[in-house]
């Protein structure tokens, strides 16, 4: 992938008038301008967990960005990678990050086997710009490249998504967050940006199935599945904001364990202060985005996930038969005579199955139901799933590792 | 059912004493005023996009209203009938308009092959005129008629429906809204009002299943799919309420391009200015209605549609092979010489289903996945979605055609 | 079970010190305090509909509560029981009740046959103190007991349940409502609680199966299905509270009929109250709290639901096939010679499944789909759905039996 995304910003940097050029590759004298991570007299800028922001650079008072719709190879977490299709080589697409009164150029160029559009998730723009193939623009053709034009009239968290063979395009993994900063952007230390998503990969094939409306099986954090999470780190005392939205098919409920948010905004902007919410459990629902924020004034690692916890098991933990309660021990004694190394499982619950797991192999191409350990033991989870690492002492938003408890501090044995 | 609506009206017309009389048709020297279209000193009438209101009649100081609870034929789009059930000849019956204050007295006659009940959602009213079956009253029998009186003592979008087996007769068809206006209404320019639904229609039946729980495959604004649903017209500048229900199993999140609408009311009443949410998409929770407002203020044709995109496919849509990215080249020489004019079809995603649906025939009584053609070319939907055309230089609602962008700002091709 | 209540108690009375002695059973001198039921300058009580709170005691100034991980029977309602797994003999557990200041300490001791740990879902705590197990604490091994210990730093209305084979144990019945009161108590009258769930037990069977991710079809309120769910009694212009929580894998919209609530509080805290939105129907969420406020001011037997129509049928309501407009005569017939008694249903709708019912068996362990009578027949629901029972001339909150309506209050027969 890196060397298509080299070639990509080779693209982008080859262009100077606003038509690219035709010289696909090369040196170039105009620099290209990497996200700002501290812009003069500027905003704080957003923080893609296992995700990168999209560069841009100024032209003639105008800036320009440059998506590529493309197939790409996507990893959920070591062990399980799909044939997806994705912007600039990943999904989600990198985030768009702008500040309101930009004046924008966005090209879009087709390199998937059908025709695609970009549709600009609650922004207010001409009709023209929409994005909607066939009502408001003519579709983009495989090989094609489009130009959307406008200027950004209001701030807040919005979404980039196709709008042509929309259910398609969106369930293998065609997506973007769009943020959108104030002029005077309001006090925050931290400020996450999060695409969940929910996709249909059955056992043993590696092609996001479109069609399925309801049975997903794996449920991903910016298309990713815990423990491939990155985590939320953050110091002490932080005012965090986490943006967060949802293209998929199901509402996602996301909570926070220590603190509860206050609902900000929405796509549709701010949120009146007297209006907004107090949840440690906000749900997305489908086609929006919420804002949440909170100060992190309790240090520790505090799980972070959807709340339907079918969504932080991955693909081998729904449906499945039910053996609770079921004594197998006869059973396996002859399954495994023809099938050795066999074991039967599920007799008294489900939370061997991640032991097991580490010496088992699924179908091809699955991950375990249950994954990821922490500090005491199996975390048993999956899917949308992460932690926010909050910490008193740390100088850099590295991961710094497990957090260390005062003594006295945690659930005790009292009695075996 | 045009002669079944004329039938009925004349039923209504019979009565004169709040008991209806036995003669069944006939001359009557009563009016029956139609929906108001400029009340002195009233209300704007609510739009009903694709339906209807109820008309009545003054009686003693009592609005009269007639409801008639039968089977019917429902066409979704030209090419997909089904066996419904409804009221006075069409699903969802027609909205009820009223005004806080009001007395009213709605006669509700079962033609259906059991007992059925109303029920007034969000409406207080005396325990007795709720209208569950066998808790609040005896279940109305096939061929009777019963009447529900009450004073409107609130105002707000409301809804009705059974409350007799009420899963069986939601899931075919029989809902309706109930608007009551307020004694002094607030300004609106267009005040629209849909009712969303889902149905399941097992390809080649006519007949809703209302057994389904969670695959439904046809999904509808007032029981049209597009591109048979109207559009709602307004002027540029036009403040614009869109009222919406829904009564089917899930939360249908109804997203607007272009514009951001603020969440006003629910069928609780309205939300006060402090707590109405900007938000580009709707949620709306099942057995629930919300109320949603924005100002027109930019022209164009914007889509407006459930952002799950399944719902925005009709039945063809869902559940089907998954063939992105297999060549079925060899495959479709082989059959081709068995079923002469097969295509193999979705290698390269499915947008091409759409060209070749034209061409081509599914399983009897249903629609392609994909319709609709706007200026630009094919739009690639179905299902819920519809869109808000605005118009600068209108003089009438009628539908304006597609809009007429104006020079450089339509997104544009750079290269091909 | 009550044997094994009086065991647990007991097995918490027999604790002096923090640790539990060794001795199970037997005297003791120590007073366990049960739920208060006028506390002193306190709080009014929680009501927990087929439920109950959860006793404690003061040892050295915190508060003692000892809550017991176990399989359990648990009956739906008559007719139908299941193999589940709970908290002290119950699911959901037992309503944990306590103050805002207060000190408390959780003895968790695992019957299971696998290891478990408990999560405060929606308490600020210490993180060791926070219960996902291998995150921030060892898992609970079967027969250990562990001590969470911490002070409640907030009021409103928060759950608990094993973050340990989450998807498991909480599918099975693992889960319980936790309230913490102000220290200074808003008025309210009647202040429920309620525990919204789901289960999938496939006919015949049982125990639930918890690796269904979508098929449920048992639906409940504090784990008891209509007409098993005991009424919310309350007097005319009692001001009510109605807390409800939600584990499941659905969102549950809660329809209360006669009145609007107002949506006060999540598990996130209280809302302002300019933010708090009106409705007749409160979304639940999953992984929420919401608590409800209104004014009981109509008298009547008001109906409370969940407003999916088949949440409200129980497991043999979903997924049958479809008979309606089916002329079954002559099937019936051949039939019958077969298996005597037979009789065809659905072709009018599935009304008459509720009388045949009474008279029919269905597979083992199972409820018919719709039951329940009422004072005007069958009711015609299952699932999650009870009655508001408000009165004027009530002395006491037991059950009043059915509502005596007024004459001339109840919707009455025109015309036959």
């Amino acid at each position: 992938m890196a060397s298509r995304r080299e070639f990509l910003s080779s693209l982008l940097l080859a262009g100077s008038t606003g038509l690219l050029a035709s010289r696909r590759a090369g040196a170039d004298s105009e620099p290209t301008l990497p996200p700002v991570s501290s812009p003069a007299g500027g905003y704080k800028p957003v923080v893609v967990p296992n995700g990168q922001t999209l560069p841009w650079k100024m032209n003639g008072g105008v800036k320009e960005f440059h998506l590529t719709a493309e197939p790409i190879e996507h990893e959920f977490a070591p062990g399980m990678t799909v044939k997806a299709w994705g912007y600039n080589g990943v999904s989600p697409g990198p985030v768009i990050e702008a500040v309101e009164g930009d004046r924008i150029r966005i090209f879009v160029t087709n390199r998937l086997p059908e025709h695609t559009t970009i549709h600009w998730h609650g922004l207010f723009l001409p009709n023209g710009m929409d994005g909607v193939g066939g009502l408001n623009q003519p579709h983009i053709k495989p090989g094609e490249t489009y130009a959307y034009e406008y200027t950004l009239r209001q701030h807040g968290t919005f979404m980039y998504h196709p709008h042509a063979d929309e259910m398609v395009q969106m369930a293998v993994g065609m997506m973007g967050m769009f943020v959108v900063h104030p002029k005077t952007p309001s006090r925050v230390d931290r400020d996450f940006v999060f695409m969940t998503h929910e996709w249909a990969v059955h056992p043993g094939t590696y092609r996001p199935d479109p069609s399925v409306m309801l049975d997903f099986n794996i449920f991903t954090f910016n298309s990713k599945v815990f423990p491939a999470t990155a985590p939320l780190v953050v110091k002490t005392g932080d005012r965090v904001r986490i943006r967060i939205g949802n293209l998929s098919m199901n509402q996602h409920p996301i909570h926070i364990h220590g603190f509860a948010y206050r609902i900000t905004g929405t796509d549709g902007g701010q949120i009146p202060e007297a209006g907004q919410w107090p949840q440690t459990t906000v749900a997305i629902p489908v086609g929006s985005t919420r804002d949440v924020e909170f100060v992190a004034d309790v240090p520790g690692d505090w799980a972070f996930h959807c709340h339907k916890s079918h969504h932080t098991m991955n693909a081998m933990g729904h449906d499945i038969p039910n053996n609770l309660g079921v004594d197998q021990g006869g059973l396996a004694n002859e399954i495994s005579q023809l099938l050795p190394g066999y074991m039967a499982m599920g007799e008294k619950g489900m939370a061997e199955h991640q032991d097991h797991s580490m010496h088992m192999s699924g179908p091809r191409n699955t991950l375990p139901m249950m994954m990821g350990r922490g500090p005491f033991g199996n975390i048993e989870m999956g899917g949308m799933f992460t932690t926010v690492k909050v910490r008193d002492d740390i100088t850099s938003y590295e991961d710094p590792g497990w957090y260390d408890h005062p003594k006295g501090t945690v659930a005790y044995l009292v009695k075996k």
